[in-house]
């Protein structure tokens, strides 16, 4: 039988977890629950429902994991421990310094209700960080390196958009090469916030808006733009459209250190992601770590879990012995 | 208290295992057991033990992990098993093939003991193992490419200087940079072996001897390079010594596959190791996986595992909480 989804949630990482759903054969979509009219929804899935996001509970015993596809800033902190005290849960939320009391927060839920909740799944937090908590229980005594790019930021176009004369704007945040390669070489160097990364603005302006000032206003705003270089283009509304209109990412993750009785050995390990489309691509990986909430449910563990408390062989559909023969 | 290691086999590995040890504050080398006499053993380890492998029993309350660092061709087979039903173990046995017969055997022998032993520890297989797993679960459907290189295969110089007229050999497997860019580029290549790698031989022929029949006895060897493009450098003992006496490894773990309704977006995963020496990287690995081997004995478990059954936090001396705040 496959494992039951329930989509809280249908924005983008919604849509994505429903098309990965589609990919994965052992899974099988029941419902979406939203805050929109349902009527008003209309989704891919044939034979799935669509429901209002206060009846989810009325399908508990119809879902095996809840996939929770709402903002990390006000929806997650309030629905993942209330959806943990009846299902299965997982989560993307990625505000890192709020992480702790996240986890506490669904932990009590869950193990008060005999769940299993999986958070802050997807690349970073998600592939990332598995691939820095590898890479320093291998290379103590390292230096870590994450960069993020090219890729879309929403968060630094959506502070575009709040300027004055601003009609829609996209920023890109872009890994300076030259600092790829420096951390590459072994080096360990120390790279400040603007050696890192480069953005990238392309913004449309109402008609007779002071272009000198918009730009001003962007290169300078503190925390977003005013420690990088930061290039801006004006364009039509039209060329936003069609040249922009994508959500690719990607980033790199590296550590280097070495080894060795006197250290004379250095090594580098790199992880990297290029993604058309960084919620399609987080939605995959949620997918995979619902299976792993499943399971982990159907052993009788209940309580919050990370992705690094999971181990990997839950995430695939093969069992041990398949896994052992063509993967390892 | 520090986790008492011990090690079987002090080679190559066995040597980086001792280094890597002295990289982690939480771990202990207690004894080094040899098939030689150890009074012709100097180990670097202050305090540390040589004995003789027959020795090894009379040290069973006082290592809480045996590293096992003989070869997958005889020594493992045996040895793993059998101090699997004395000790915790683990070793970096590689011969994929036989993997699964390998994992019977160590789960029997240590579910009798009460014993965990963590098999196939390193880098491929390991660290690449897991990296094919993580991108399968999340991008099914999608295609995998495994590179090897830059870097000395350890089996390849060892056939060279079988044949007649050679003294001594060092092979270098070298990844084709078009194949790794057309991987890259997301159209999933169908690509033969030749397509992927180079092989590079650097040999230093005994005195008279036909230079022209060794190349020839090379670059048609069957299995070993008949399938790739091979290229002989014939050069002196002094050269040889000279630039050649590094272990240098790596390679490259590329999935790429497509998320959308339609598949309509890509994605490619990359890994990637650049490592100056083979058998400290391995080694590195091998002592972050016997701490997780320690804490899984002392939660009570017991049974063979491989990288694929272990969760990542059992890699690190940090606690949940304090992975979770630093490195999620």
């Amino acid at each position: 039988m496959a494992i039951r989804v329930g989509i809280l949630g249908y924005g983008n990482l919604g849509k994505g977890v429903e098309c990965a759903v589609k990919h994965n054969p052992d899974m099988e979509l029941k419902a979406v629950f939203t805050r929109r009219n349902p009527d008003s929804l209309s989704i891919l899935t044939e034979g799935a429902k669509v429901f209002r996001a206060e009846e989810a509970l009325s399908m508990k015993d119809e879902i095996d994991v809840m996939i929770l596809c709402g903002g990390s800033a006000t929806d997650l902190p309030a629905q993942t421990p209330e959806m943990a005290a009846h299902f299965n849960v997982i989560d993307s939320f990625d505000t890192h310094a709020n992480i702790p009391r996240h986890f506490e927060a669904v932990d009590k839920a869950a193990k008060e209700s005999g769940h299993v909740g999986i958070i802050s799944v997807g690349w970073d937090p998600g592939m990332f960080s598995l691939n820095r908590l590898y890479a320093n229980a291998i290379l103590p005594g390292g230096s870590d390196y994450t960069f993020w790019g090219k890729g879309v930021s929403q968060g630094h176009s959506d502070a575009i958009r709040r300027i004055k004369g601003v009609k829609d704007a996209r920023q890109y945040t872009i890994p300076v090469e030259a600092a790829l390669t420096a951390v590459r070489s072994g080096k360990a160097p120390e790279l400040t916030t603007r050696d890192k990364h480069t953005r990238e603005c392309f913004v449309v302006a109402e008609e007779g808006a002071d272009l000198k000032a918009i730009e001003e206003a962007i290169v300078t705003m503190p925390n977003y733009f005013a420690d990088y270089d930061t290039t801006v283009h004006f364009i039509s509304q039209e060329e936003l459209m069609r040249d922009h209109a994508g959500i690719p990412h990607g980033g790199f993750v590296i550590r280097t250190g070495s080894t060795g009785w006197n250290d004379e050995n250095g090594h580098v390990i790199e992880y990297s992601l290029k993604l058309d489309s960084n919620p399609e691509f987080t939605a995959s990986v949620i997918v995979a770590y619902a299976r792993a909430a499943y399971r982990l449910s159907r052993e009788g563990q209940s309580g919050c879990r990370t992705v690094f408390d999971i181990a990997p062989a839950y995430l695939s559909p093969a069992d041990g012995a398949e896994l052992r023969k063509h993967l390892l």
